[in-house]
């Protein structure tokens, strides 16, 4: 099938090719009736924009790319979900992306991202990565780069977190202040800030109610299917069982008080329990989670309005700023127990 | 800073500019070594292939569009995770919008990449969406369209699809087995195949053992966080409560399930309950839910696998063929009286 042209748009219409040019464009000279009879018109004869043609001269493909440790978790979906609604209010396309928590998958995809001339790229670091090396392209090129909760120190990129630190310790507070005194700490790669700045902050807890705390006090885990029953064995090992326990994930906390509860344990008169993000499963676990609540989508949202910014002249990420966002303690029934 | 060429890889190196292509294009006829060798001197160098020049050259983007509901549910988000997974192996782009169940925004995103010229469309169809309208563009186009969970019946159009029918039909079977009389049925918009067809098992499954059925078995929901509240509150003014609920998603069958008990009614003893999906909330609620297993990641898997299959030119999907993948009743605690 031959191309439609806006010259057929134009003949279609009895109009010029020049106010169809405009119209498509959205110039503010042509009256909002003709750029409705145009666009319909565009659309009937299957016009198509030339993208390519036009990224070529613009030097801008008005593509995000977003690279994620996985699609289906619940914090990283809720990500998407803001990214994608403040994107496309915007203009831009987002290409999606996901590591599958693997630094060498992580890499190639970076690559994909570069060669694909994204605008900018916002990343969440798989657990193992070490190397830079994938970042410095777009920092050469001066193409802007955002982290997002899991994220690396650099003066040339902004990061968007929560106070994981100050989280980690009032989880853990709370759980001291329920009376608690052998506490667990089950988390997940200390390459990533989001664990290592949790477990400092669970550690300056502890030291501060001068509680035993040392190695045995955390436990390392994927958080995937099998971990729950992980947590079980380590606590089944123990000479005496912990008396609170403070998850930095909700479905593995979920999970383990389930088989807590089958084991004949008391949730929370035996061991309270604390997660982390304020998954939808935090209410529906008898009984409910005391957690962190996490401000998934606020951090999509700013994370791309962050950088569109950047991209229209308003605002400079290339300065190793910080975005904060707020995040606290909900307590409920787990934790419980005064 | 100027861009980096082949020639200055080349340069760098010490070998002809034809190798470095060649071996930056994956040409069989390089060695590993020299392949190795020029992807680090051209990542070093910052060079950029030019893909939007390479697109307008091949006519081909190398991108696949999606556009779902919603990015943060359970369902959608396994189905993307198994998409990017196949995309990425395959060397193509996701971009990913979501329509937040609009049809007016989900006919603006099929625009957006109706004009990124993606390579094909993979879609999802809001609750409300009523025209064909932003799709015809991309058949017209011959640009490949395929449909998932919920679909279209279209002569050009594949569908992937689970068996919606059969799952309502024994989701009520079983209520029915259970000792269950009056059963309700709550559920999505009816423009939807998915919905439609869990209703339409329902009914077949209610009529085939002479139970009674009339619109007051059925009650609609758009399966936001009211819904549960939604539901009891329908329950309430009923002079006779129903002794079995047949819901179409899980999140919702776990929350009603809560206020249930919170009512005093006992599960499954009072009223025995069905959900749909097996997401990970049907293995937290007390007791866990009785549930359709869907299978998302595969859904999203085959999506993509189809439609690659047709740009590589060996399978066509313009024939209007479904796959209907295997779904299953999970038969748990919620449901489960004798």
């Amino acid at each position: 099938m031959k191309e439609a042209t806006i010259y057929d748009i134009a003949r279609h219409l009895g109009i010029s090719a020049a106010t169809v040019s405009r119209a498509l464009n959205g110039h503010p000279g042509i009256n909002a009736q003709t750029a409705e009879k145009v666009n319909k018109a565009a659309l009937a004869l299957g016009y198509q924009s030339n993208k390519f043609a036009s990224s070529l001269r613009k030097q801008k493909s008005n593509t995000l790319g977003v690279i994620v440790p996985r699609l289906n978790s619940y914090v990283m979906s809720s990500i998407l979900s803001g990214m994608e609604r403040v994107a496309n209010e915007s203009g831009y396309n987002l290409i999606i992306s996901q590591s599958l928590e693997l630094e060498r998958k992580e890499i190639e995809n970076a690559r994909t991202m570069f060669n694909s001339r994204v605008d900018a790229l916002l990343i969440s670091l798989a657990f193992d990565t070490e190397t830079f090396d994938h970042i410095t392209p777009f920092i050469k090129k001066k193409i802007p780069v955002v982290f997002f909760d899991r994220v690396l120190d650099h003066p040339s990129c902004t990061s968007v977190v929560i106070d994981n630190f100050k989280d980690g310790y009032e989880g853990t507070k709370h759980l001291i202040e329920q009376g608690c005194k052998k506490i667990l700490h089950v988390t997940g790669s200390l390459q990533r800030n989001v664990y290592k700045d949790r477990l400092r902050g669970f550690e300056a807890a502890m030291r501060e109610y001068h509680l035993d705390f040392s190695d045995e006090n955390v436990i390392f885990t994927s958080f995937d299917n099998d971990a729950p029953q992980n947590v079980m064995e380590k606590i089944s090992e123990m000479t005496t069982p912990p008396d609170g326990i403070f998850f930095t994930n909700d479905a593995c906390a979920a999970g383990t008080c389930i088989l807590l509860k089958k084991a004949g344990y008391s949730i929370p008169g035996d061991i309270a329990i604390v997660g982390f993000n304020n998954d939808p499963i935090s209410k529906v676990v008898e009984p409910n989670l005391t957690t962190i609540h996490y401000p998934g989508i606020e951090m999509g949202e700013i994370a791309v309005q962050t950088i569109i910014s950047h991209l229209e002249g308003n605002l400079n990420v290339n300065q190793g700023s910080t975005v904060v966002l707020r995040s606290e303690l909900v307590v409920r029934d787990s934790s419980r127990r005064i």
